[in-house]
Parts: structure tokens; C-alpha cells; sequence
């Protein structure tokens, strides 16, 4: 029998490869495997349904990781996938593999976050399950929201001249991380130099509390304005723009003069000689919105300061393209982290 | 800080500790925590929720669990919660944590059990997350299922004077196991022995492919039986007959020689010199129904061969017994499979 690796795929390419085969049986499975959630119709308000599984010395250090933010981040990042249907997250149901390394206090650290981003995001905790592991902590975590038909968005209906907005900031959890994976090292070679973190804790906390755009799903709302695609920024903004035009069958150009960075990201990033641009580009973890609305809608979105438009669709012969501040194109390449290739 | 460590509340007792306090804040989140699977309105309709994870090492031996049974019966352990709650199926959530040691073909593999089981139960696979794990195999599913609101079967309303029913045999899959642990630790020991498992087809069958019982679910519909109430036997009879007399707060008594044990089974168990029927009721995995249906629909059961009746409902006070075959009474404990007590 012929033996293929993992990292031959890729993970996106290995979960295509592995569902690519799949006929949905049920009238009431809307949509499937491939966008941040599935979607279930239930005679017009429909279900939405996504997951994810978070490993210890994968997906997160608990050297450097309080617990409870843990437990907060752990939901959060599932229900910026609801908000990234369009949808209003409700339930979750959590489940975790302990090693007995953890006492009874240490996991209720973790359930205070969870129970706290519960609270925020007005979900409720039906379900779960805890089982023991030989080694490390999982976490996995599946979250159900509801929307009505006609509202849920997906990634395959960008168009072209619809235009690129993304929420919040970006590049900062990306910087976060490295900060504390150099105090770690730190730590390790001399344990009497105290950590060095004091300036960095707008950085730090993108990374460690990041925040599913519930304001945004309700300024859409309010203003009724529809996206036309949209997708949470996990991996990177070019990987998750390269998302959605390949989904969509277009092109696009976004201006590097429009990323949005914060001003600490960017000083952060400069101590560690980095191009605050590559951070936003290619950094993960910020959990934000990535979406394209029609230009008629554009006037609605100025009175909103946490979303800047920052490009616009294009043809798909036209690829999927950055200008620099210095005039130049370049395309764009998906660099963001990807857990098979490291 | 103390330290409570984890055994000192077992596994239900952790999951009630870190529950407890849960407030359910969606007028959607029916039932919650605590039963087979969580229940979420639609307007009559409702969703059923329920989540299974499987760790290797824990809750599986790759070294003598093939990946396509292994996959078949991490969506059939789901799925048999879902028939717990009289709902049917509809569709699930796949996560899985793999290291580099597994190849696509391994992956491919598991993923045919996967799509055998969706297939067989009529479910769909409608997302999910791939990531690596630093060891071991590690599976999260997620079902999804839906019932008319005046058919969702608890395990908090049992009434007294019902009759207690199981599907199917009992003990079958924990003989099953001892079988495969025996062989592998002779394997291990001499590996030019060749396993003799040739007449143990049923029990390990009974281990590694394990049923979700869809007939017993459309049984019901058919006969337009309503259990008073229901779960599925994955821990032991003693341990899910405790759970449903605790929760549904009345007693029990069951007669030994009413317990289903197959032939094969029985023949098993007598060469480990052990007794059948405590391997009925402290032996796991065995994912039939337990359920508890009034009197007066004793006649619509006896059509079904696949159906015992092994006792009925007292007032709690009575406790919960068992009536040997050699007419003496005990009370039943619990000695189920416990993740923490090993």
C-alpha cells in the first residue's frame, strides 16, 4: 500500500481531498463542508453549525496562556465563524480530553472563560464532553447560530466591483505571539529576567482575548446592509482573501495604504524588524471580518469606524493582486500559518 | 491555590461540577447539559445536539482497531445518542488531531468508515476541522438531529409502575475487548503466535462494529409507542439504570434471568471464568437502548423479538435492585467503565 504524507496536502487541500466525495442526503443540509459553517434549514430560519479543535502544544502554550482565556478564546473563535455566515450564534457544546496533570481548579479557571464569553455573546453551554488524555489538554468546541435564510453569507458570491472591507485591525495577534514566544525563551535561558511585556499589551491581548465581531453583525443589521461574501480572518488575510476568490471565481485588488493596523501593532512590529504590512497580510489569529458589500452600499459603511474598505473585486484573469505605497503590484500569495507545513 | 484533583469527582460528577451553575439564556435552548443530547427549538421542530470525543490510547488501540471500524464507530457512538433522545439523526462534525505518523491512506481509510456509517443512518457530513496533534489520534464529533417537540424521550421521566426495556444483547462488546487485550499482550510477548480469535467473531463484532439501533427509533414511529424515557447503554446497564432512576428520582427492579445476553457472549465470558451476567451489567460500549414505556403498551413490544422487557419502575425509596436467578435481591451498583478511575 503506497504511503502519502499529510504535509503533501496541506491542510485545506487534505480536508478537500478527504470530503470532496460527499452527496449531502438530507433536504435539510443547505450547505456543507466548506465555508466557516455549515448551514440547516429548518422550514426558513436555518441552523448554522461549525467546529473547531484546539491542541496543546499546537494550537496554543499553556506557559504563556492563562487558563481562563483559554476557555474565553476557545469559544470565540468558533462564533467569529457563526458572525462570518451572517449568523447569530446561540448555543455551543464543549468538549475536552485532561490529562491528570490538571486539578479541578485549573479547569474551572477554564470554564470562567468560557462561561464569560457565554455571557458576552449571549450563547448557552448544552452540551459537552470530558474524557481523560495521556497527554496535553484538547479542546473542541462546536457552535450552532441561527439566521434566516435569505441572510446567510457565504464565501463563493463575491462579484466583481463589490468592494473589500475588513473589521477591526489586523497583524496584531501575529506579533503578540512573537513577543511571547521570545519572553518564553527567554524565561528558559535566565528565569530570573522578568518578562518585558509592559508596552505590548494591546498586541498581547489581540492574541490572547480576541473578539468575535458581534458589533459588526449587528451594524449590519441595523443598517441593513447584506455582504455579498464574507469569512473570518483566521489564517491571514491573503490566505482567507484567496478564500474567497477562488470560491467566488474572481480577482480582486486591495491598496496597502488601507490595511488597517493599529498604531501598537505597528511599533510592536518594528522592535522585531518586521513589515507591519507582511504582519496584517500573513499574521492569523485576529478574528476578524473579511467581507465584500456592493458599492451602492458603500455610504452605510463610512459610519462605521471599526470597518475599512481597503480594495475591490476584479475579474479572475486579473489574479489577486496588492498596490504598494510605492506604486508597485504584487500578487498575493497565501502565507498565513498553516499547521501541516511548519 | 488548592488542588482538587480530578478523580476525586469521576467523570459525571466533573461534568456536574463545571455545569452547574449554567443559566440558559436563548428561549431556543430547550434541555441543556445532562441528558443524551441537548435539545434546541425551531418553531416545534427541534434540533438535538449531542458530542462524543475519542482519544487514542484512551478510548481506542489502533493496534488492533482497523481506521474504517474506528471511523464507523465514532459517527455510530453519536448517533446512538441521538436515538436516546427518539430523534433522528440528520448530520455531523468530524474534527480529528493526527501527527505525521498517519498517511492520507491511513486518513482515507478512517474516512471510509466515516461515509459507511452516513450513509447506512441516512446523515450528512457537513463539517468539520483537520489540525495536527503531537500524539496520538484524537476524534470530535459532533450529531445533529431533529424530532417534533412532544417526541423528544428524556432520561429524567421514568414513572413508576413502567416497564424497563433494553434492545438487543448485552456485555457482548466488553468480552469483545478482553478478547482483543488478551492477544495483543500475547502478541506482544510472542509475536510468532497467530491470534485465535476465530470464534469470538460476535463479540469482538460487537466491540468494533457497534450498531446505532435506527430499527428500534423506527419501531416506535411505527407502533406509535412513546418511551417515558430513554438513553443508550455506552457505560453499562447499572451504571445508565442508576443514571435514569437518579434523574427521573424513582427506583427499579430487574430479574437476571430477564437479561439479554447472546449465546456467543455467554460462551465467551466462561473462558475468561467469567459470569455472564456481570458482564451485562457492568460492561460498556455495548450502544443499545434502555427505556422505560407504560403498561399498557407491554402487547406492541412483544412484536418486536429485538426488544426484552428485564423489569420495572418502584417508588425511589424501594432503591434499585436486581432478582437473581437464585431468588436473592441487590442492590445494583455501578461499576461501569470510568475514564478516571482506571
Amino acid at each position: 500500500m503506497s504511503r502519502t504524507e499529510i504535509n503533501e496536502y496541506g491542510e485545506f487541500g487534505l480536508i478537500h481531498h478527504l470530503t470532496k466525495n460527499i452527496e449531502l442526503q438530507n433536504a435539510s443540509s443547505v450547505l456543507g463542508v466548506g465555508d466557516d459553517a455549515a448551514v440547516i434549514d429548518h422550514f426558513g430560519k436555518q441552523t448554522v453549525v461549525t467546529t473547531d479543535m484546539l491542541i496543546e502544544g499546537v494550537h496554543f502554550d499553556l506557559s504563556y496562556t492563562p487558563l481562563k482565556h483559554l476557555g474565553y478564546k476557545s469559544v470565540v473563535v468558533n462564533l467569529s465563524d457563526i458572525y462570518a455566515m451572517n449568523a447569530t450564534p446561540t448555543q455551543i457544546t464543549v468538549s475536552i480530553g485532561i490529562s491528570s496533570r490538571f486539578s479541578v481548579e485549573a479547569l474551572e479557571e477554564f470554564y470562567d472563560g468560557i462561561y464569560a464569553a457565554c455571557e458576552e455573546y449571549g450563547v448557552d453551554l448544552v452540551g459537552g464532553d470530558t474524557c481523560s488524555s495521556q497527554k496535553g489538554f484538547i479542546i473542541s468546541i462546536t457552535a450552532l447560530g441561527e439566521v434566516v435564510s435569505e441572510k446567510v453569507v457565504q464565501r463563493s458570491t463575491a462579484q466583481k466591483s463589490d468592494l473589500i472591507c475588513v473589521s477591526g485591525d489586523l497583524g496584531g495577534a501575529y506579533i503578540g505571539l512573537l513577543f511571547l514566544e521570545r519572553e518564553k525563551k527567554i524565561f528558559a535561558e535566565s528565569p530570573n529576567v522578568q518578562p518585558d511585556l509592559e508596552n505590548e499589551s494591546y498586541v498581547i491581548g489581540r492574541l490572547l482575548k480576541p473578539k468575535a465581531r458581534k458589533d459588526i453583525h449587528e451594524f449590519f443589521e441595523e443598517k441593513a446592509v447584506l455582504p455579498t461574501s464574507m469569512m473570518d480572518i483566521s489564517d491571514g488575510l491573503s490566505s482567507e482573501l484567496l478564500h474567497i476568490c477562488e470560491k467566488s471565481g474572481v480577482g480582486c485588488v486591495i491598496y496597502e495604504d488601507k490595511l488597517p493596523i493599529a498604531d501598537d501593532s505597528k511599533a510592536a512590529a518594528y522592535k522585531f524588524e518586521l513589515d507591519p504590512t507582511a504582519c496584517a497580510l500573513s499574521g492569523g489569529e485576529d478574528y476578524e471580518l473579511l467581507f465584500t458589500i456592493k458599492q451602492e452600499d458603500y455610504e452605510k459603511l463610512t459610519l462605521n469606524e471599526q470597518i475599512s474598505v481597503i480594495g475591490y473585486i476584479t475579474d479572475s484573469e486579473e489574479g489577486a493582486k496588492i498596490k504598494t505605497k510605492g506604486g508597485n503590484t504584487y500578487d498575493i500569495t497565501a502565507q498565513g500559518w498553516n499547521a501541516f507545513k511548519k
